[in-house]
């Protein structure tokens, strides 16, 4: 079983995705900024799973600077945060996870915590956004179950599963939890390019755990929907919006449209910490551009004209009319999601 | 400026299209059955640019067999029309110039032609199909002009350009008319995977014009076409049925939907020799299923888990509904279908 993230003596130790499926090679980060680093290529990608490594981030960067004087380990944990919420601006999760280190830093220092005290509070309130994350994908996996019938073909698209997160799953939950109940899953698993997620990691993963999987061109899910061929279809998130839009992998929003068309059921799996109460609508949500280079060259093999330009950006925003339920570890939203959202995430 | 296709004293030459944009290589099949196999391994590809490969395919044969009996040539005409109409199963251009060589042949022998006679015909025939489709081509381009505003962004998908046709264009025809009339047109290349056509063939083919070309993943056309970057799609066809349902690269149903959903025209570029009038609607036009290596491999880069299950639909039949306008050399049919193609292609 691989370990997408975990916190070792040496640093922060990733499974480098950038190298599946050809290779399960582990890189090990021996500074928040070499964190932030991988963060920023995508060793580690998936909105959970970067919240988790950016929150080991900061426990690395307050044990390493534990011998100075408070205040420089204070500077430290400032300057790790800075890092990592630099690394990549989509996924909320990364700033939820720094948010909350911070606040944990901040109420041990008023109460009083030294430097050794709270480096090892930080140790332990990573490995708690670690451990709840896997909790949260089980219970995702569970509340999913009603949504899924005893046979069916379901349509996924990019890594919503271990490697996104501490583990486990999100989209990939839904999965993994209808097949644990028995029922008869196949899943069509979009490629996901640029980066080919669902190829080199969501095919991996599902072929691992001996789930059916075809991989498909991103282009063929629309016609294969309309052919009768999928009975719904499953994503992750980077953020939902408080109106219940959703950014997520670039092509989400064409998979949610042709899911309505064809009336099919388009749902959204991801654990709370996905949502920004802050964000009001989609519009909110910045969008990372990304280097074009990854659409006009695959590992390093050219694959379009030398000096074309190219558009890469990551993730799109599906308007909430298109999400037929948000499944969380604390149940299942529907519309109208500016209720049922604040019902599971209640205003701070 | 490239030849995709044409006859030389040593046989057919083609524009090795595997391997554009890295190297502009010739190859040259020198029977019937090696350019059969041109048509299936896509050294050529696009629906007209077949169907004229088809018919020098056709005359290569009969040149080659004119210094035998009659009865051996007329053999040799059969195999090389069976070779070749096996090759691929869905542009429909390929049946239609090996009907139109198979006539040419019958007539000239009921005439009484002799050997050199036929081959000499058939030779001609093939040139004509040749012609005729680059002024066909030149004339989707004129009939286009009324639907492209004088400053535009342009999506469009695979290859419908000069690479696809005896030179010129059909998609790409739509854009490059517009250009030449002095329009202002900007032009999104989905990339187009499996096979690529759109980084490879698209792009090379609009940068050598000096046309603005910005490649993207195939699915951001989506979010484009909903930030409000997109205000026209514009596609080619292997195939459009008596009713105006298209057969065209997977993909294009689903950007016919979203087309559709963003209030965004979507066009479709054809010469009538890509009207079906025997398949009644889309589900009568067969849908080629390629190597799914195309999928789990890039130009032999393995791209996924070895063992993986892949799904490589060649094409996708996107409903006349979708479609605003269908451009042919003979001018331009909208909705109902059914009456405006039957007036351009009158049953015969």
């Amino acid at each position: 079983m691989f370990r997408t993230v975990e916190r070792t003596e040496a640093g922060v130790r990733l499974l480098d995705q950038r190298k599946l499926p050809a290779e399960a090679v582990y890189v090990t980060c021996a500074s928040a900024d070499e964190v932030a680093e991988a963060i920023r290529l995508m060793i580690v990608r998936g909105a959970p799973a970067i919240g988790v490594t950016a929150a080991f981030g900061v426990a690395l960067a307050a044990s390493q600077a534990s011998g100075l004087p408070p205040s420089a380990l204070d500077a430290a944990i400032v300057r790790a945060r800075d890092a990592l919420a630099a690394a990549r601006p989509t996924a909320v999760n990364l700033f939820w996870a720094l948010t909350r280190m911070e606040g944990a830093a901040r109420n041990a220092r008023a109460e009083g915590a030294g430097n050794t005290e709270l480096a090892l509070l930080l140790e332990r309130e990573a490995q708690a956004i670690h451990d709840e994350d896997l909790a949260a994908c089980r219970a995702i996996g569970r509340h999913a179950a009603p949504l899924v019938p005893a046979k069916a073909t379901v349509l996924t698209h990019c890594n919503a599963g271990g490697l996104a997160t501490a583990g486990y799953v999100t989209a990939l939950g839904v999965i993994r939890g209808a097949v644990d109940a028995g029922k008869a899953i196949r899943v069509f698993a979009g490629e996901t390019r640029p980066f080919l997620q669902g190829a080199r990691l969501t095919a991996w993963e599902l072929m691992d755990d001996g789930i059916e999987t075809v991989l498909i061109a991103d282009g063929a899910a629309g016609s294969l929907m309309h052919g009768g061929k999928v009975d719904l279809v499953v994503v992750g998130a980077d953020r939902i919006a408080a109106n219940g839009d959703v950014a997520n992998k670039i092509g989400t929003y064409s998979l949610a449209v042709l899911a309505k068309e064809n009336g099919i059921p388009f749902y959204v799996a991801a654990p709370t910490s996905t949502i920004d109460r802050k964000a009001a609508t989609g519009a909110d949500i910045p969008i990372e551009e990304r280097d074009p280079a990854e659409v006009t060259e695959l590992r390093g093999l050219r694959i379009a004209p030398e000096g074309v330009s190219a558009l890469n950006p990551a993730f799109d925003v599906t308007p909430a009319r298109y999400v037929a339920a948000i499944v969380t570890e604390r149940g299942i939203a529907r519309a109208p999601y500016a209720a049922s959202l604040a019902a599971l995430v209640p205003p701070s």
